[in-house]
């Protein structure tokens, strides 16, 4: 096992794509230093030596020691000194690397070789005392601090070389470290040394050797501090990855004024434009541009102050975009006028910026626009689409929930529907904050500029409806406690009350206390022109998810081809229609529920007819009644007498309905296609409806393609039987009204079962489509309801590496999907098929769509745009487009 | 298409195979017509021709009348006679006969083609003017009622012929019948007709023509009355069947004191002996056996009265069984000294008889032990394991269940479990009569002679349990209607109080109002003997669910060979270990978790050492805790705070721990595998119990051979990690107790995924066990809990043919098991595979499960035997034991 990789003027072990191995600064080192940039020498310990290290009883693996003494030897060849010589010592720097950046979780030593010799040695070559001694000073503090533990584990408690240098300043009566002198700074170190005795009763090490080793396994331990393992679990990169440690020899930006330290982008990151872009500071080291202690200037104000350096970093900026052909995020030091290149990665940017990059670059003939379109990560596409928060801002993150509908919000808390609902009347923008939602809280989601809730998935009823709505939302913040009685949530620490001011970030999941600034949202020329690409690309189609005329409109906006899925059940949630719906609930007979039905059907009418003008000329899947019916009817005491009144009928007799309708396990009951089992007259009445609303659009000259979808269906009977049923109800209509309208009847496809005898409903269906929300309940036995805490522990376990409600479980659901396919077109070859569960609009689960042939996906309208660029990559990549 | 089939002196246009065609009394008819016996000659109208008569507005098939007219022509001159002669009239019976029998249910008119004129001639024939006109006045009745509608709808209205008979012998002044003349009978068949006429407007039918075409309609009709319909559908025969109408020559037995009327079965249908079993009655027509008028007297007693007659039935008798190689059911008129045979069928017989008279007809070379296997309906062997209803009692049936339990069990009616234990120790026998039970109510059923639910399926709480304890029940009486306030249940118009006595039938779903007498159990000999052939032939092993020492004993007596289900959560409802299973569930962390386990573990270990005490020598399959955490937590406020008292906990914790676990869809929920996930202590400690009971019994000297079965698994990590918590914990065990024991671990299959990544879990499974409830439950999403209501719908309707829940669905459930199967031993070959659903005692999913090629079945011990036989006949059936 090789662990070491050295690198250094003009070659390196290692290469620029070996992230895995070397770390994303371990693999950018190297690259550069082949490309001959001026890079300090050194050499990179790989991420397989930390496995080895946590797999071993945290030892070194054989070898390593000898492995890194050598290179050692070899980097002090080249930079003229040696490691631990007292005459001409040589510093090294000691840093991880992951092979994803994770800023500010892990540890670093820096200035490391330093004891009371070799500080001599430093003096005489530099003839500067006090930088010598301050380099000392900050190199025993920080190895106290990280390799012998020393660092305080919160940030409340104090650090004990901070407390020892105030107490000298007060002392010597100054304010800035900068005003210490030599003599202060020499003093410091043996106060920091003491202090180090006293605390672990071991002294300072002084062989720069035995420092090394500790730094090495220092940094190696920090992979596995809590900060690190909370950032990756936020953020789901696995433990076993390890971290790669890069020791490299120490340059100075703070030697004097020819010295200067920066970090830079190639391009502008929140926008893109192609301007040089970032900051320096004069005689400085790295942490202090982090620090915030001194501004940093500009860097075109580089220009200026070192001319030659600046010149000559510009021209790296050319190369190392043509050569790594993206926008770069690089560091560099300025040592006594020379320029050293201490980093390179591709930069973070935002969706705007990714979009431009990706297109100027194909102006730019650096890359194809095939290739532009393989580089934008789709759900950065969001971005695009909502107001989203100031990417420069700073924000206190209290929780952080699952993502469950992009955009910001900020707004003041409110806890019940209602309360939003009244207060987003007087004008007041507020965020609802639920445990959970359900049905009743649409109307204060709807006032509501977010939804924050503490239980529930990706798949949560406040994640679809908001999605479905475009607002932003955030679900399953578990570390959040809401107090509904005291008006309060708690995170942490932190406690919010009604109307305190909190802002959601729906792309990432936080949970913001205060305000944050916003940056809104723009659909621009890149855009477009990306998406033509885009659309010349994929072969599926891309439909929405929409069940108004507002939502149809927005996605086809987005570039929708159609709906996918139209649910109806929305449309009896309307205050005018819900006590109709709960008359039809409470009737004992056809005859009760035919009367109610009436009532609703011109209501739904209209809405169809909207949504058929809309979308003139492009497909209208409507979904039948999907929901259990105890759905609609009232919860509380109040509501019920309500509706009582309002209904005629006795508070006991919907108390009596509501426990008849009482299901163990309503996931598995009395719903979809089951209600028109039951009671028929439901599913005849949403027919007639749509049969007459398609006949007047026709009439207006809109181009109607409506097609009619069965929910829940598990058993063939169930389809023969509805299909006649919507067949003789639609032609009744259309014969009457004199008129053809095509339409056509298909099924979801959502059970288990459905998959298995997908050839037999196929007999019955013009189009398939899965309903993956319900395959994925009913393939684990997950209750999307319930799942909410379970989850988390499933991926800390690695039991699921994604959300499956989320990301399609292509293992699993997949397969049951496959067989549904193969079953279904070979009954029925050409029978079109799509999906319309909420990973119709996830990039990897569209790809997996493109593989498995289907015809087209259908999400909510937010998302149309990245199921769009999705289906282009999935095409690209497995080249069959 | 021929409707008509002709049958006569030795010649027949069917066979005794044609039941489907010809309703099983034509096809008898014919069969024993081509055996030369002396059968009345005839014909059958066909099944096809009523299907006909339905599809076509009702109207008879075209053809069907010529060739019903030269039938009858044939039919008179083989009788000597003339169909509407006036000097020698034909006389013909016109009777239903569906595919199977069901008694009483449609129509038959007898004495059909008299008139004023033919009665004449039937005078003239047999010098007899009562018999003449006695026949004339039953037929212008029979005609009235059945072919013009004249019959009441409701047993409580009069007949109005009945009321005229009645007013007649006021006004002679007698009691009998038999005491009016002929001229008394000759005006009753006048006032009869003006009753017609005044009624209906139209006269009585003289043509006797016209009256046969009415009397087949009405038959026709009669199988769509209210009566027949509510059979078939309690019965489960489809509605499509149709009836057959058998149109025979009159024989009579009432002619005199040389005539006579019999019933009779050629073996004991009751206990299944050899010895002739009927009864008749001298100078009778057929209804009068069936009437109770009179008294029948024993068949024996006809060797006296008419010698020669009895001896030519005795000899039919000898030659039906070994020409139809059955015992069979026939009926006989002996008319003026000749005997006639109107009727034969395979007899229904008792469980008991069945297997005696399978094993009695290889003894007496009839036929072969494997075609005896055969002849053995599995369900009927449970009678032989209960105490039955006396198949000749008559009772009072007010609604109907499913059979979820088989045997009887006669008590008093008790609403709740507490109140049924209760009575129980003061030594009353009790029915408990819930609308669904739950775990709670186990102590309740426990004392219970029998249970009784108006909700809920064949795996219903209730069911399962009760099956678990060999106890009758009858589930999912939806016809019940139960008021727990008013201590009452209703069912139709009749009304049970709390202490009225009740009888349950369990083998039938009958609920009977008050007592009826039972026949005790019994494993005689010739079961034996059978069981002997049915090991010998089967390849599945058979075991059984057993929660306890006392199942495991019964069902090692019915031939377990095995327990393949022993399910450990029933072991935690003891009152003595809920406390602790409550303990540890509101336990904070992991310490009082394992604290509150500690308690449990010696309660558990004693139950497995009892157990594999009992199993000595056979397999022994523990499955570990499977149900959510809140199935445990106490309901009621007042058990509530029975427990907050108990533990020292503040009501509220207790509340908020409900409030917490609760889950919008159990079943999909925090169950099975996931609790081990998340409370690994759980399995760990059930793992160390069962370990060191396997240890204790194995130092005793006790073969022990566990499996250890992990529940609800669905993907890969969660049975490798837990495989490897139970591998480490049972070793670590057998390492401090110095022992080897073997054991093997394996996984149930019950979830859809499970089936689709089978080749994943076979490589951490030593064995799989189907687990067909839950697989059932998730392919279909059906709750079982919520399916009670929406089944009998799903099954009128024909959209499923059968519960789901107690035969295998083959098309849906059967081919996921299919996959698993192939998937299992292709990653595995030989792996063991079995099933442990309720599936595993119901004969045609046994047969299903032999073709699948599995290992083993599991059942409840009462249903081993069952299963036994399913197997040995599966492995005949395909050939391939």
């Amino acid at each position: 096992m090789k662990n070491v990789y050295f690198f250094g003027v003009g070659k390196a072990d290692g290469t620029g794509k070996q992230k895995e191995l070397l770390g994303g600064k371990g693999a950018g080192l190297a690259e550069m230093t082949l490309l001959g940039l001026p890079v300090p020498p050194g050499f990179t310990i790989t991420t397989e030596a930390c496995t080895y290290y946590y797999q071993h009883d945290r030892t070194l693996p054989p070898g390593l020691e000898a492995e890194a003494r050598a290179a050692a030897l070899q980097v002090g060849e080249i930079m003229g000194a040696r490691f631990g010589d007292r005459q001409n010592p040589l510093l090294l720097s000691v840093r991880s690397g992951a092979r994803v950046s994770m800023p500010g979780m892990m540890d670093t030593v820096l200035n490391l070789g330093l004891n009371d010799e070799t500080v001599q040695g430093l003096i005489e070559r530099t003839g500067n005392p006090r930088f010598a001694y301050d380099s000392y000073r900050r190199f025993v503090a920080m190895y106290g601090d990280v390799v012998m533990g020393l660092k305080p584990e919160t940030e409340k408690d104090h650090d004990p070389f901070e407390e020892i240098l105030d107490e000298k300043k007060r002392a010597r009566g100054v304010e800035r470290d900068i005003d210490l002198s030599a003599e202060d700074l020499k003093d410091l170190v043996s106060r920091f040394k003491a202090e180090i005795r006293t605390r672990k009763g071991v002294p300072f090490p002084e062989d720069p050797w035995e420092q090394l080793w500790g730094a090495i396994q220092a940094v190696f331990r920090s992979w596995d501090n809590p900060r690190a393992r909370t950032y990756r679990k936020l953020y789901g990169y696995p433990d076993h990855w390890g971290t790669a440690v890069t020791v490299q020899a120490m340059v100075f930006g703070n030697m004097g004024d020819d010295c200067a330290t920066g970090v830079a982008f190639t391009r502008d990151p929140a926008t893109g434009d192609r301007r040089f872009f970032g900051e320096f500071l004069v005689n400085a080291q790295g942490e202090d541009v982090v620090a915030g202690i001194r501004t940093p200037r500009p860097i075109s104000e580089l220009e200026e102050v070192m001319p030659k350096a600046y010149r000559e970093l510009l021209e790296i900026r050319d190369r190392l975009e043509k050569h790594l052909r993206d926008m770069q995020d690089v560091e560099f030091t300025i040592q006594r006028g020379k320029l050293w290149m201490l980093q390179t990665r591709s930069g973070k940017r935002s969706g705007r910026a990714m979009v431009k990059i990706a297109v100027d670059f194909v102006a730019e003939k650096t890359i194809e626009p095939k290739e532009a379109i393989l580089r934008v990560d789709p759900n950065k596409i969001d971005e695009l689409l909502h107001p989203m928060i100031d990417p420069s801002a700073t924000k206190k993150v209290i929780a952080k929930g699952l993502p469950a509908s992009p955009g910001a919000a900020i707004g003041k808390v409110a806890f019940s529907a209602t309360e939003a609902e009244e207060r987003a009347e007087k004008g007041e923008k507020v965020i609802l904050v639920r445990v959970e939602t359900s049905p009743e809280d649409v109307h204060g989601m709807k006032a509501a500029q977010g939804i924050l809730t503490s239980r529930g998935g990706m798949t949560s009823h406040a994640a679809v409806v908001a999605r479905g709505m475009g607002k932003c939302c955030v679900v399953g913040a578990s570390a959040i406690q809401v107090d509904y009685r005291k008006g309060i949530f708690t995170a942490g620490n932190v406690t919010v009350r009604d109307g305190d001011v909190i802002t959601l970030d729906g792309s990432t999941g936080e949970v913001i206390l205060g305000t944050v600034p916003l940056v809104p949202a723009r659909l621009d020329e890149d855009y477009r022109t990306l998406m033509t690409w885009v659309d010349g690309a994929r072969r599926l189609r891309v439909r929405t998810n929409a069940d108004t005329p507002v939502d149809a409109r927005t996605a086809r906006a987005f570039g929708a081809e159609g709906i996918g899925l139209c649910r109806t059940e929305h449309m009896f949630f309307d205050p005018q229609r819900i006590l109709a719906m709960r008359q039809m609930i409470l009737a004992s007979d056809e005859k009760g529920r035919r009367a109610a039905l009436e009532k609703i059907l011109p209501m739904q009418q209209g809405d169809f007819l909207e949504i058929f003008r809309v979308m003139d000329g492009l497909p209208v899947t409507v979904r039948l009644l999907d929901p259990p019916l105890h759905e609609f009817l009232p919860r509380t005491e109040a509501e019920i007498s309500e509706v009582a009144r309002a209904l005629g009928v006795s508070v006991e007799a919907v108390h009596a309905k509501n426990e008849e309708l009482h299901e163990a396990n309503p996931m598995l009951g009395h719903r979809g296609c089951r209600l028109a089992v039951t009671y028929p007259e439901i599913y005849e009445t949403q027919v007639t409806a749509i049969a007459r609303a398609a006949c007047l659009a026709r009439r207006e000259g809109v181009t109607v393609l409506p097609e009619i979808m069965i929910p829940i269906v598990g058993i063939e009977g169930e389809l023969s039987r509805l299909r006649e049923l919507v067949v003789t109800t639609f032609e009744q209509v259309a014969k009457s009204e004199k008129l053809t309208v095509p339409f056509t009847v298909g099924t979801m496809i959502e059970l288990p079962r459905a998959c298995i005898v997908a050839d037999e409903l196929a007999r019955h269906a013009d189009f398939f489509s899965f309903g993956t929300n319900d395959l994925t309940q009913t393939a684990f036995g997950f209750s999307r309801d319930d799942i909410g805490k379970l989850l988390p522990i499933y991926l800390e376990k690695h039991l699921v590496e994604k959300d499956p409600f989320a990301a399609l479980d292509r293992d699993g659901v997949g397969k049951l999907m496959g067989i549904a396919v193969e079953k279904g077109r070979k009954a029925k070859s050409g029978l079109k098929i799509g999906i319309c569960g909420e990973h119709g609009g996830e990039p990897s689960s569209v790809e997996f769509c493109h593989a498995l042939g289907l015809d087209y996906v259908s999400c909510s309208p937010f998302r149309v745009p990245i199921a769009r660029l999705s289906a282009a990559q999935a095409a690209l990549k497995a080249g069959n487009p």
